[in-house]
């Protein structure tokens, strides 16, 4: 895998560049469309094509379940199982362990997978015990509540089964509340996980004798510590690895400031990915501030609710005043929902409760998303980031 | 709108032609898929013109409860509503109004609208007074409960909203189970209606200046009687209908008999319509019988549930043994779920309840019964039809 830095934004972290994966370019940034259970939730591959997108991640912790890591295997790896025939990304299954495999409450340690950022785990479904030592983690199914153990050896496996072009050490992900006493500690056994991930992904080499090796991504942790954010980079910035993951979680507030502390010290040279993360204002920031490449199911998760993006803020489409508005979401939106169908029709869809309406606004959401990180993108070659910033949030935000 | 014929069964009624409507050619026989509430579920139109289907059917009864006709007149009409660009269909309304609307227990003439032939209406969510008399139908919306009135006049103005290519008279759908007294009645009545259609339908004329007038076809009823099927088709046939419906049940060993009846009777020149009809032996069955359209929800149906057609029967994709099967549905055939996804892909998707299952599953069973009825048309131009029947016959139905 090949990274090439094309042009730097003055006086900023940002950067365009090319990424080269054995299944194509990555022009960068770039936003990773999310197939967790290797689809693209109401797409074809085709429509994920067309709409803009260069790669697909799925989630590691959902294959492994379903179908079963040796199942994507035996269909040819990810990306031909699913019919996806650009650049695969699969992320650790650190995050899902610990949000919906569990909730977890060592005494120390606890997460609500629900948004909850209170220290202690509620009730809820999702709040299952996880336990964790120094070799793994033991968490239960949220399918069918049966136990496992993933450890970050088993992680690469799986990953090295899945097939993905790109691939994550496994991380402890913490709650964003957690002390900084706990965030250190865990911390360190994400530095120590991550070591372990390289070694025995350089034990297993390429998937086959005459393909190339998967490129392994390095985790950055340390919560909100400005100290164990820089250690974390500095720490996983410093092993082989073809790149690093951002992980973890982060107030809008502190965002741009904690990617500064990260990206500063990691080497400049290799890509960066914000795991998770890909709401219009994260994406500017994490642009100016290093980041390469985003990922985040939001697009397609508010889609299949009826939340549409437009340049003017989101809209919900099944308000009572699209009923009969025959325009398109958007004018000047080249997606195939705007090129097409009217609000009235999607809205009508979304009524009637029909799998159609799912499709298109998803089609739109990440069309505009995608759209705008490349056009961000087109604004770092261009010298024009900080005008096409304003204007774009301006309109977006109305500020 | 045009029909010509092309060729004749020898020996038979069926026939095989060329159906002109101002959106295009229909060769017939032909089957239309089913577009409820103008969309296919889970296709795109341009998935089901790439399956190969010539025609879309979209229901009056739903589309005037959602999102309304006014909704898609405003739209353009249902093809540019629902972006099909193909020939269009709708039915009368009628089944629906019978069978969802209703359940109707007059006394004389009860529905039960889940497949229960049982003389009384049972007490399940559907069982619901539709009132009939002379003039129209009352019924209630199966949406909100809300209360509706449908007579033929009013039938024929919302079809004329939705604007489809092809449109049908109202009629009274009648319990498979009536008695000859209740069907002769209902039947009369449904030619009162017939002739109201009509002259309300010459009254309204083009639906603009410089369009053609719909099509409009009347519909055949009579129940599982001779004589009244018989009456019925000199009835229907001798007015001037554009084409014609053949509606109400039949039981499987009837169906033949019953098509037979009505097509030796029904002007030769002008084209007739299967209602809801499209099992892969019906087909052969309602084609030498001289049908020359069929519509259906079978196959979009049990695809949602899992079961796709093949040449050697019906399978059920999450049946185990598929889970590990990387092998195509049928590996002879071109529709896109076969020439891009293995079984266990598809179960896969089955099993972790993805929205693309009910996509690739609907594209297979579309594509395999749309084009069962292409190749039976070309084995009459070929006029190899009985072979080919018997040879379908017997790889589906092993008999």
């Amino acid at each position: 895998m090949e990274f090439e830095i094309e042009k730097k934004l003055k006086g900023k972290l940002g950067r365009a560049g090319k990424l080269t994966t054995p299944n194509g370019v990555i022009e960068t940034p770039s936003f990773t469309v999310v197939g967790t259970k290797a689809t693209v939730k109401s797409l074809t591959p085709e429509m994920v094509n067309t709409l803009g997108a260069q790669a697909v991640l799925g989630n590691t912790y959902h294959l492994y379940l379903q179908p079963g890591d040796d199942v994507v295997k035996g269909g040819g790896g990810i990306g031909k199982f699913m019919n996806w025939k650009g650049p695969t990304v699969t992320d650790s299954g650190g995050f899902q362990v610990f949000s919906l495999g569990a909730g977890f409450g060592t005494g120390e340690n606890k997460f609500s997978a629900k948004g909850d950022t209170r220290k202690g785990c509620d009730s809820g479904e999702h709040c299952k015990l996880a336990k964790i030592d120094e070799e793994g983690v033991e968490f239960q199914s949220h399918i069918d509540g049966s136990k496992h153990y993933f450890t970050p050896e088993k992680s690469i496996e799986i990953q090295n089964n899945i097939g993905a072009d790109i691939i994550f050490a496994f991380d402890e992900c913490t709650s964003p509340t957690a002390e900084h006493e706990y965030q250190k500690e865990a911390m360190e056994r994400t530095h120590r996980w991550a070591k372990r991930s390289l070694d025995h992904h350089n034990h297993l080499g390429a998937l086959h004798p005459s393909e190339e090796k998967q490129a392994l991504f390095g985790i950055v942790q340390g919560g909100r510590f400005e100290d164990l954010r820089k250690e974390s980079a500095k720490v996983i910035g410093a092993m082989d690895f073809d790149g690093f993951g951002i992980g973890g979680s982060f107030s809008k507030e502190d965002l741009d400031e904690a990617l500064a502390w990260v990206n500063e010290i990691l080497p400049e040279e290799k890509p960066r990915h914000l795991l998770g993360i890909g709401e219009p204002i994260d994406l500017f920031i994490g642009i100016e501030n290093g980041v390469d490449m985003f990922d985040c199911v939001s697009p397609t998760r508010i889609a299949r609710n009826g939340t549409l993006y437009t340049k003017s803020g989101r809209i919900n489409i099944e308000k009572a005043e699209y009923a009969k508005d025959f325009s398109k979401i958007e004018e000047d939106c080249e997606c195939y929902a705007c090129q097409n169908y009217t609000k009235a029709y999607i809205s009508h869809l979304f009524r009637a409760k029909e799998m159609f309406a799912a499709t298109l606004a998803s089609i739109h959401n990440l069309y505009f998303i995608v759209n705008l990180v490349k056009n961000i993108r087109q604004s770092i070659l261009d010298e024009n980031f900080d005008e096409h910033k304003k204007e774009f949030l301006k309109g977006y935000y109305g500020k």
